[in-house]
């Protein structure tokens, strides 16, 4: 193209304006005509609405970070729910918070500086700290609770199937994750599930566990070699964007589909923040997916993709 | 405070809901009872409603970063005609693009992905890149058009001063920052004006010009040491911060309220990146101060902030 | 304390001066003597120095990122080798490189702007990227061969145990972390070993294999829970860090020595950004330990610490 | 370029080692073959090196962020004493310490974990933070009773002028900044400088001082015009970065050599973050021009820098 031509395929940012009766809808389509992360976030939005429109397409999430202690598993379950989620690959740590909630118990927040608090002070009173959120010691009492009283099938059933068993032990009444997965039969990885604290406890309580991992891989595999056509949101990084990542590189057509919404930056070279551009030399991404990176903490950006999809045109 | 007691200051984190019909008021409440950056920009849209409710506050406005390129001048410019700020502080760079805009000229976006983009290619074409916004080189002619016109009364005024003679001579159809602010005589000032194409073009055309930066600065710590209350909003950091910050040492109960909305960080020591609390050591922030600050993009949170205070309880 | 008593605890940051004759330990013991990273830089090597000068202690290391690809193979044999590390914690990324390269297979890297790199053209050339590292497809093939050939004595073996097999496979020349911990009886762990190219090919080759991770989860407990006193040095944080970290809990006298270098922020709330001062609560780090994070680029500041230890006085 | 041949640019990692004897320049030739920020760090140094020895070469400096409290005086001192930099554009900031310094004052650091302070503790132990680094306020009264004491022979002299005259009121025997640059007439430009507490006391005792900041920036204009070949070394961004950038657009033949030193990242589209690549679409930066971004603190990579320069062929 002469680049005399090429202004001809930009058009003006758009000075937008907010109004008390702005909706989300509004919000999401004045942010597209402008830049920076408002822009990819519009742009997330968008390419999410698209994988939910398009009923080829499997859709796979990734969510690592500790998004359940600090607030957001209703939010995911309504993913779950919705049917934005066909297959669910997360951290060890978001099950452990996830059991603890559906149990009952909670986590636990206040009017308090961080910067005021003294973590000595919060060791001996036996509450643990993730950042601005604490979480009570006997939690994970309740937890053992529960988990050494389970009767386990298979000790060598896989890591999946697990995790639906335990699902289908979790009160119905709860927001869990792991409950919605196994009500409507989402499949849901853990690749570092003995990286947790349910992992540790079930390990004291069934000494001879040893829940396939192996064959959980080649089942993910498989899911992303039969996907017609897929697409995949990536919350924080960490192994759940690798696991998916990897096995989309089986995908006969890659992911024609991909958004991440992170923290972390390509120029230190780690996964987490690898752009979703490099993925395509890898074939885990098609060469002409449509994609978009947000960096932008997903406290954020995760509820008001969900307010989005939620009140877009199907 | 003995240990046990210390669970007894703290609530649960709610697992909050977003339905179809939830509305601005009822996210950055849910987001409230959350934690990590969500809950900081709750608390920082809460704070800002304070400093609107609190008539005795004087509401400082330190904006930096290319607010004004990337779409958010309409936002800014209702902040200022909604009476959400009473002294503000911002960039040479935001400063140009406002009168670029105010002239009818625009800046530009499209379907284009950053990396596929050659600057080289850009360079031949004549188009100026701010990440993912473009500007055409013309539209510098244009405004130094209008510049090289200017019948300047006095070589020696101040920056600001110089600044409301130029907002008055913007169209009044526009939502120039400039206009509004001249319009509703509302102080704006500029420490590092030289620093713009703006400040440029003026030097080339009008030889002898010395705009007065020093009595700008003395003002500036008058009308901290005036304020009954002060609070303060900083976008991005940078000189706005800090010119705002040193005169408020100035301010005889230093700042009453603070947020700041940022992407830096303290570790690397910068002043952009400082948290709120170090500025208590300085008296730039008060002891008892309410403050908050949120890692985001301000392209995202700026017009949440604007949309919560367009339907708060007032 | 009172308060004018503080400034005798503190003193002058010194104004060094780095000659042409400097020498690492000059540098470092210069950088102690100022703020920000720098500081924290020379308190890591001096808390690593401690760690390696204290018989009693076990050193723990978390190696996250793609540290092999990148050219510090050699850099982590050599941490190994001079008895540095005491239990090594990885991701099963860095185990295939090394794999890779200990096969004689290289990474790559050329004169080539990032920005220039189109990936469709990458993947047409079937060469992988690693931000600005390159890995052509066939390297995998070798790989695979290896792995094909190989004769599992147990498919119920501890990942651990099977890393050790994989190790004395190993050309005995390479400089590979797994043949050097082979050959040393260094523990290896890798809990999230399926969330990587190696496990792909094991899986497909080997469809049996179950290689067991809670076994090898709870010998890290009992590792922590044997150690006298325990110090940590975590690169880059995710499953390496939070393993460590959650095994130090059943440390009965938790971390005494504690450094991380990451590129990772408290603020969004994951572990790989934590503070360690936030481990103090959970009773990973003690109270009276003596810690420091480090926010840098783990690919200048590695060899930094190496050198520094490999020159200072024992 | 047919994909088959796109191997053939490329070279191996070397997977290279750090030995007891190793120096400088083994490092930086090491690094260079690996890649993320080690080998930015490399070219970085490669790049100044070749603008040092290129004698047709004018070396701009940039230096934001709060270098000198951090205990980088003497570094910076070097580079200028040593004829690495031609022009040096900083903060009020940096020139406000600077001048503490050679009047005899230190700021302090101490065996103090940042976390533990309470800064409303150092408010009231009249001491400043500027993140783990301290200054008494009464450093500010030797300044001011320094400062009061200047006979100003012209009010409306230019900023750069008043520096130079500031300068050679200061000690000789200090490492002072604003010293050096007096005694070897290096230019020195402070577009932001009623930006600072030492304008603020300028002010304060020279009420009628209206320093030219307009003849700064048109000096600064011509001396990038008549660069013959223009290199540029930016330390954080901010304002040094952005007034050295719109006077390189002026250089005919744009800047040849250009590296930044930061933390900042191009996503949220700021200047401090915007890549170099981008400063080509505005012919700041040469479109051949060798250019390198190191992401990291400059309180690490710039004595190593220094480092390099020192021992390197000339």
């Amino acid at each position: 193209m002469p680049e005399k031509d090429f202004e001809k395929l930009l058009r003006k940012v758009e000075q937008y304006e907010i109004k008390k009766e702005t909706n989300i809808i509004d919000l999401i389509n004045s942010l597209k005509k402008t830049g920076f992360n408002a822009k990819r976030l519009a742009i997330a939005c968008e390419i999410y609405g698209e994988m939910i429109n398009n009923h080829e397409c499997t859709k796979f999430f990734g969510l690592a970070g500790a998004m359940v202690p600090v607030g957001l598993q209703r939010i995911i379950f309504d993913f779950l729910k919705e049917g934005f989620i066909d297959i669910l690959v997360t951290t060890g740590a978001n099950l452990t918070h996830d059991v603890a909630e559906a149990l009952g118990y909670h986590h636990l927040q206040g009017n308090i500086n961080i910067d005021d608090i003294d973590d000595r002070y919060l060791h001996n009173a036996d509450i643990n700290r993730i950042y601005d959120i604490f979480m009570p010691n006997k939690v994970y009492e309740g937890i053992e609770d529960f988990i050494s009283k389970l009767s386990i099938p298979d000790n060598q059933m896989t890591v999946s199937s697990f995790l639906k068993f335990l699902g289908e032990r979790l009160p119905k009444t709860s927001h869990s994750i792991l409950r919605i997965c196994a009500e409507k039969e989402i499949p849901i990885f853990c690749p570092a599930f003995t990286d947790s604290g349910l992992a540790i406890q079930l390990g004291f309580h069934h000494q001879n566990l040893n829940l396939n991992h192996f064959k959980d891989m080649l089942a993910m595999v498989n899911l992303a070699w039969d996907a017609k056509k897929a697409g995949v949101c990536i919350i924080g990084g960490g192994v759940p964007k690798n696991f998916i990542m990897q096995s989309l590189q089986f995908c006969p057509t890659s992911a024609a589909y991909a958004i991440q919404v992170t923290m972390d930056r390509p120029e230190p070279g780690g996964l987490s923040g690898a752009s979703l551009r490099e993925a395509i030399s890898w074939g885990k991404v098609n060469e002409k997916a449509k994609y978009c990176t947000v960096i932008s903490d997903a406290t954020i950006v995760l509820p008001i993709i969900l307010w989005y999809l939620k009140n877009m045109q199907k």
